[in-house]
């Protein structure tokens, strides 16, 4: 399909023990998206456009045509274990929509409406209407119609306080405004949104760092009284009113949202093949949680920024001369890095470290 | 949601041995649908429009005031627990689309696309690749795009072999072609389309009555060579040729998807409260798994019509002067019941047995 699998996305990575540590299967990844391609080339509906680096897929608006209708699917991962574990249920919406706002908002979507699928082992009432609650909230706070939903009991499949969330968003763009990765040019810059935390991805890995046990121990590094849990648990962020303002004073030629993969493999998916994107690490902050992650997992640098965002949520490529009116226009926005040229052989993503 | 959880519809229903008996309880399915009201009443998007019986979800299309977007989420059940423990992947994906766009088709929309969250235990390639391409298939039947999917690898969620399948639909619709519930009269006639098994439902109570240990058992009352596995998979079957054909010949007035709750709380979500339907089971075949599961369960006749579709898949509400035209129009349907006045007190679907 166009969007094969944001959680797999790493064609070109080699196995790695980051996610082979936390159960999950790199090169079982690779070889699904190969068969996802395999199935989805077979045929194409006439009216599906070219995607950009697979965060969502693109449809003609039915009777209008120039504007294309923009969909993305997506779970919580295992966060939702997180949750559940922990009795707290009314963040993992906001997980959930602001992911998905995030993921068409590469292809300069405004969300629509959104549709939910809850699955639980054993239906608690009240816990389900807090889930949902949340939705709901993260969906308004967007003017975005929840438009409908499932929930499935399912023992058997799910234990009993177990659960899984999953969302489909769908937005609206005009075609003529879905930003162009070929125009992406050496010397342009590269604009960055914090991340605060591990958002949607990397918690199977996490989750055998940290354990359970510790959850509720204090992690003053996040700020006073908070937890480890605290820090785990915190809201996926949406970018659109932030991406929205940088727009209004600068030419963003492309953008990134840094879900699983981190820098190292979802910048790659919206730049030209001439391209590399050199990220400088001291030109940003660091959360705290992933300090404390690399430390506990001794994780490698490219380890780290392959498995986790690393404080980066979301990337904007414009032009050099539009950089300082970008940061302007949004007070935690950054310039992180800049665009060189990519020789053979190169990789497409750099992340210089900080000097100790 | 204004699609609050079809597995759930049962507002009126008390609490079910059947479903008890599955581990699936109907009191917490009803609580859950009144939190999601509260929830969703709180605020509503602009350009939703009033929905029909829950069926789906319309929006109205961007630009077009005469046509709307309808959206459906949907899972496959514990269906999909027969399918992995029975290693058996490349069914499901058409029983998740063709579900999905009978529920659309309550509305009387057309797919546009589809997009599916595959979410492992453990990743297999293989597997993962066997499910999506069942997928693509069913999409493509309906030339209905596949426009994006997630696949998610849980480890602590799902157990090695198991996982769950979900989608979401969207499909698009002239809003006066939308059937209208209120315009269904006493003395209208109701055309039935032959279900071919379970569909998508009642398996966790299936599940009960023929253990897995019998799956490999021969079944001939569903064929020559044919098991219980064989009858309990049989694939979920689309609607939308059949509806098409008769909407030529006849006026439709209402219809419904014959999901969770069969006969009993499908149909009334799509007649006006002063109706009533009559179905009589002598006027059509009950396929030879429910009779099993009737006999092993000794299930009564409102809890198996109540549980199952009992080999009513789809309804169609018509003038008595456009039945025998519609049935005339598609060689399996057929005239399964009449609408009489509905008076107070009154259930809104009452099923005459079959003589014995």
């Amino acid at each position: 399909m166009s969007n094969p699998e944001k959680v797999l996305q790493s064609a070109e990575a080699p196995l790695r023990d980051a996610y082979a540590r936390a159960g999950v299967d790199i090169g079982a990844g690779n070889a699904a998206v190969q068969r996802y391609k395999a199935v989805t080339e077979s045929w194409r509906h006439p009216d599906q456009l070219g995607a950009i680096g697979g965060f969502s897929g693109l449809f003609r608006l039915p009777g209008d045509g120039d504007r294309a209708l923009v969909g993305s699917a997506d779970g919580v991962g295992t966060k939702i274990l997180l949750a559940s574990e922990s009795h707290r249920y009314d963040t993992v919406g906001a997980d959930l929509v602001n992911h998905c706002v995030n993921d068409i908002l590469v292809v300069n979507a405004t969300p629509l409406f959104f549709l939910d699928y809850l699955a639980v082992g054993k239906l608690d009432p009240d816990v389900a209407g807090e889930i949902v609650g949340g939705v709901q909230r993260a969906c308004r706070a967007h003017n975005c119609a929840l438009l409908g939903g499932e929930t499935a009991e399912m023992p058997g499949l799910y234990q009993p306080g177990h659960f899984d969330l999953a969302g489909t968003i769908i937005g609206i763009v005009d075609t003529a405004a879905v930003p162009d990765p070929t125009s992406v040019e050496p010397g342009d810059a590269i604009v960055g949104l914090p991340s605060i935390g591990l958002h949607t991805n990397g918690y199977s890995l996490a989750r055998t760092l940290i354990p359970q046990s510790e959850w509720n121990d204090p992690f003053p590094a996040a700020g006073a009284g908070k937890t480890y849990l605290d820090a785990l648990l915190a809201s996926h962020p949406s970018y659109l009113e932030a991406v929205r303002a940088i727009q209004k004073v600068a030419r963003v030629k492309t953008m990134a949202h840094i879900t699983g993969g981190g820098l190292l493999e979802n910048v790659p998916r919206t730049l030209p093949e001439k391209c590399k994107a050199i990220f400088e690490a001291a030109r940003w902050t660091v959360p705290p949680i992933f300090e404390e992650l690399v430390r506990r997992g001794d994780l490698q640098h490219d380890e780290s920024h392959r498995t986790f965002n690393m404080g980066v949520g979301y990337t904007l490529v414009v032009p050099l001369a539009d950089a300082q009116a970008a940061v302007d226009a949004w007070p935690e926005a950054a310039i992180v890095g800049w665009i060189e040229d990519r020789l053979p052989g190169e990789p497409a993503v750099v992340v210089h470290p900080r000097r100790a």
